[in-house]
């Protein structure tokens, strides 16, 4: 991201309240964001949205999946785990080599009429292994983004919330840092291979317990490391 | 804990790291500890080390594990993964109806030979629930003090450090969050049923994970709950 706005992030089904969230900080960061979606009027509306949110200067259009991943070499996926599969089997032949993809995705018992609290066990071993598997030769995955509240995401104040990232490739893992550290409040954490997405994903569910026990907006932040684990931005 | 004093925390394998941080934190807010170990001497070792720390106004003692069972009703277990099951069985008889059991227990893969970032797959879902299991009818069973670093409770400064507790029993949970609290710096959130505790577990691994990454002591704090959420100390 050091070339600052001249390189678009597509968010892949990122008409959701995640995507949206993601799609607003970085579009008011200065970022042009591409929101996909399935339907191209849904992109569209949710584009016009955002720039009703911040303004005319917000460079955000919206786009159907499969033409934002052709657009943007920086994709982030923020859908629903049982739409994961199939959404990236669709855009396999969309998907350009060396692409970065960063996975979002937590596989929630919801998504199969069970509680949003639980997680499904993914063969994997967690949603960000399944999507390292299914993404075209040449394109790296790093995982991040589970545990931001999309609600806070949505809203104007600064979060109060780490982003952790994993990945078994560094330049996914720079990228992601690099949009972690975009976002107001948040600062990126290195945590290692992707596999350790699994702890992350579980995180998630274990915040929406406590939202839906304690009526909050959840988030972590990781105590008692050395400064220089946090990345944060560099104020201009 | 409202009884003050009157009532003994006996430490289950209470020699190695987190069970002799756990005493001291415990022994230095004015309760009475049993450290128990499979070795008498050990425990008694144990319990001088830690008076030699805080002083003679220490209420620390050293038994035998099964003899800190029937002398106290409020049992924390920090063992690791590999002894947990073993142990539980061997103290069933001289576990006391109606006793609490805290277990802190993370079924880390170090244990088998693996990573200490890495942990195992348990039957009934975590250690936690593999301690429920193996319990004797009548004691309850709850799961907290897992994402404590051993080392900085073996120090003098208030932890930066939240204790999420996991029980489907009410008492059990008070008897955790008001033990949690005696730790400065600790807030105790409840974390709903004793299932969650798998997440809990997994967070140690992540945790360690990052300890040996970015060399620290990392802990963790949950954001967003509203402030009865989250329960501290009160001061006198």
């Amino acid at each position: 991201m050091s070339d600052g706005a001249s390189r678009a992030i597509a968010i892949l089904g990122g008409t959701g309240p995640a995507g949206m969230g993601l799609a607003l900080r970085w579009a008011r960061a200065g970022e042009t964001v591409l929101i996909g979606s399935r339907d191209q009027q849904r992109a569209k509306d949710a584009a016009e949205k955002i720039r009703e949110k911040i303004g005319s200067r917000a460079s955000v259009s919206g786009v159907e999946n499969s033409a934002a991943c052709a657009a943007s070499d920086i994709l982030v996926l923020t859908v629903p785990f049982e739409g994961q599969a199939t959404l990236l089997k669709q855009l396999k032949p969309a998907i350009r080599t060396g692409s970065i993809l960063i996975d979002a995705t937590v596989a929630l018992a919801a998504g199969v009429g069970g509680r949003a609290s639980r997680t499904l066990g993914v063969w994997q071993g967690s949603a960000a292994q399944q999507a390292a598997e299914l993404v075209p030769k040449g394109v790296s995955v790093a995982s991040a983004f589970h545990n931001l509240s999309a609600e806070l995401l949505n809203g104007d104040e600064a979060l109060d919330c780490d982003v952790i990232v994993c990945s078994d490739d560094a330049s996914a893992a720079q990228v992601a840092f690099a949009l972690a550290a975009k976002i107001p409040g948040v600062r990126a954490i290195d945590g290692g291979k992707l596999e350790n997405s699994r702890t992350l994903e579980q995180i998630t569910a274990l915040l929406i317990g406590l939202n839906i026990r304690h009526k909050g907006h959840a988030g972590i932040r990781i105590t008692g490391l050395p400064p220089a684990a946090y990345r944060t931005a560099v104020k201009p």
